[in-house]
């Protein structure tokens, strides 16, 4: 099997199932219960938020425990907009969000609240002067994403963060998800209040995540209840899931060190090859991100090519898992300027470090093969 | 070691955690993605689906898997507040509820909405005819737990369904958190449109849960995003938590079969001993579910004896886990109508099928001992 979609999901680190497995079995009193045995768990808790919050280099009091990406966006989001609506009901963010943003955006413009989207150049990235431009007296909110999932582009988190700055009244949230363990962010002194990350994205567990909540930042629960995670997020903690969450954070970020190079050679590769095959255009530009890399066939259905390279144990996708059973044209792809044709037959090729050169060899292979195969069914 | 904290967290089921590790590792994919991967866990996701619906009785598209209790009940009553405040923004609930629930009521107060809360009886049981008195006409939701968390006490969610039923303009939403596995409640044509349910109070893992959504109810999703989980749970779907959690369902759901008639007697042994010991009084009624058992020792803390047991390996707790850190006075217990002195000095016992007569004895015994040494500090 030669896995591409690692921007989908990644596969388990076997390390991180055995932290999960180790601590449900052995640690699985309720941190809330006084006896001994919760506080055991409560101290497991507390350790590892510290050691997230060393791997993040923030404080352990800017850690909240979460169940995911989605849930983690629509926390600092919505929770914004609700705690501070008096202050202002203006929101900007950019048409290229993972739809965990760009709904929750829309859901808020039922309950009276006006969101600025933003637009991005051809290389899929927001302008930081029309981050400036757009914001109001009462903008209450910045969501701008780091890494994007579809094309990989990055955004000028830092610079928005330090506009962020000279508005001290707003609010800066990042959307990690893609970015973690691949591409560096700085969170403390940054500008940045809120900031999500996801577990399965970095070969993490599924219902796990952290949102980085900047020390003072006041939110509107979700979760209503027993007030754990600072209140933020009631319901008993999945400690088993932070914990394993913990050591994926960590395993990545050591990944990160070591074979970041590796990473960048096989986009390299990918790209250099894929630019000589004529049916291709590459959408993703030369700046993003070195594990995505999105590129059309026109006039080729993806979904045709996703079928034929799985029949042969090869994985790629279409658009952003999350929105690709609707087998529109992509939301991203249009944004950045691209025919619909472009949109319409984009393909999205998603690096873990654990990838090979040789996978990617054979991926070249069997799409090339493909491709002359599936001439005859193109439009 | 003698857990009796089973209603805090319990122990999860070895056979619970290897479905978990096992589609962890085999059916790792994004169910969204339209590779065949993709494809497996979605079969398996929607076969899971099924299974839930077989054991509880509804029909699968009724079944949205959650990360636990709180997140079903703020799901519920936010959902059905949000959706529906056009229609009225008036909810009935009781003085007894979890604080997922209570809280989550609490927090739409501040958004203008309505709430009556009942009291209770001396046994902890809500008056079927003040459900009916205190619906009004621009009352949208009724939310009433199944079995008490900390007392144990039944409520007629039977009867309130049928008031349900004839105010088919209004939902009906029930916390059967504690109740599942051990009291049994009907579902489909029940008047009930929505019920939660956790996986880590059945054996199951932390970060799991079911919200029963009749089919045809409308909610505000708290979560915008990949529309996954019917819309209204969207995110990356914990394929192997939902695994894992209809597998504790189902293993529980055995146990209830086989096993209630032994929970009861362990039940009526404990009541008997406690009550023939001369500083207990019992707060739980005779007609409380089986592994519920509350009772005080006027004068001494709770934390005390707490303490004392759990040096010897006896876990029992104070409260609900989730507001046992603030040691003040049950808000249940007290709304019982017992004195601040019997609020101030309760202590729970919890049980699950797994715990045995000799258990029993064994806190039995031990605690009468620690009543005599800690007689002195009694205030
Ligand atoms: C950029 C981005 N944000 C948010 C999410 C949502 O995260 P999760 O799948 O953990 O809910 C994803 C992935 O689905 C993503 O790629
Ligand atoms: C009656 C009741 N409802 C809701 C909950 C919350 O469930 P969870 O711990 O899964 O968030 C609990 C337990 O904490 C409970 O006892």
């Amino acid at each position: 099997m030669i896995y591409l979609d690692n921007s989908a999901t990644t596969k388990p680190h076997p390390e991180v199932l055995q932290s999960f497995q180790q601590v449900s079995t052995s640690f699985f009193a309720n941190p809330s219960s006084i006896h001994i045995l919760g506080g055991e768990t409560e101290k497991l808790l507390l350790k590892s938020k510290e050691q997230a919050a060393n791997l993040l280099n923030v404080y352990e009091d800017e850690i909240i425990f979460t169940s995911g990406g989605t849930e983690g966006n629509n926390i600092a989001i919505k929770g914004i907009a609700l705690q501070h609506q008096g202050r202002g009901k203006h929101i900007i963010t950019s048409e290229i969000e993972h739809p965990s943003v760009y709904e929750a955006c829309k859901s808020l413009e039922a309950l009276g609240f006006q969101i600025t989207y933003l637009p991005v150049n051809e290389t899929g990235v927001v302008s930081v002067e029309d981050v400036k431009r757009a914001i109001q007296p009462d903008t209450i909110l910045i969501s701008i994403m780091h890494v994007n999932n579809e094309i990989g582009s990055i955004q000028p988190i830092k610079e928005i963060g330090e506009i962020a700055k000279n508005h001290p009244k707003l609010f800066f949230h990042v959307d990690h998800v893609q970015g973690l363990g691949k591409v560096p962010i700085t969170l403390s002194n940054s500008g940045i209040d809120l900031c999500t990350m996801s577990g399965h994205k970095i070969h993490g567990l599924k219902g796990t995540g952290i949102l980085y909540k900047r020390r003072g930042v006041k939110l509107f629960p979700l979760f209503h209840g027993g007030d754990q995670e600072l209140k933020i997020r009631s319901g008993t903690e999945n400690l088993a899931g932070a914990v394993a969450f913990v050591k994926a954070l960590r395993l990545i970020k050591e990944r990160q060190v070591r074979d970041s190079e590796k990473l960048f050679q096989l986009n390299l590769y990918l790209r250099q090859e894929l630019g000589e095959i004529e049916e291709v255009v590459i959408n993703s530009s030369e700046q993003a991100a070195p594990h995505i890399l999105n590129f059309s066939i026109p006039g080729l259905k993806p979904e045709v090519m996703i079928h034929t390279l799985g029949k042969q144990g090869i994985f790629i996708s279409t658009k952003s898992a999350c929105s690709s059973k609707d087998l529109d044209e992509s939301r991203i792809v249009k944004a950045c300027g691209f025919s619909q044709d472009r949109a319409k037959s984009a393909l999205r090729v998603s690096l873990t470090y654990d990838n090979t050169m040789d996978e990617i060899k054979t991926f070249i292979h069997k799409l090339k093969e493909a491709i002359n195969q599936l001439k005859e069914v193109m439009e």
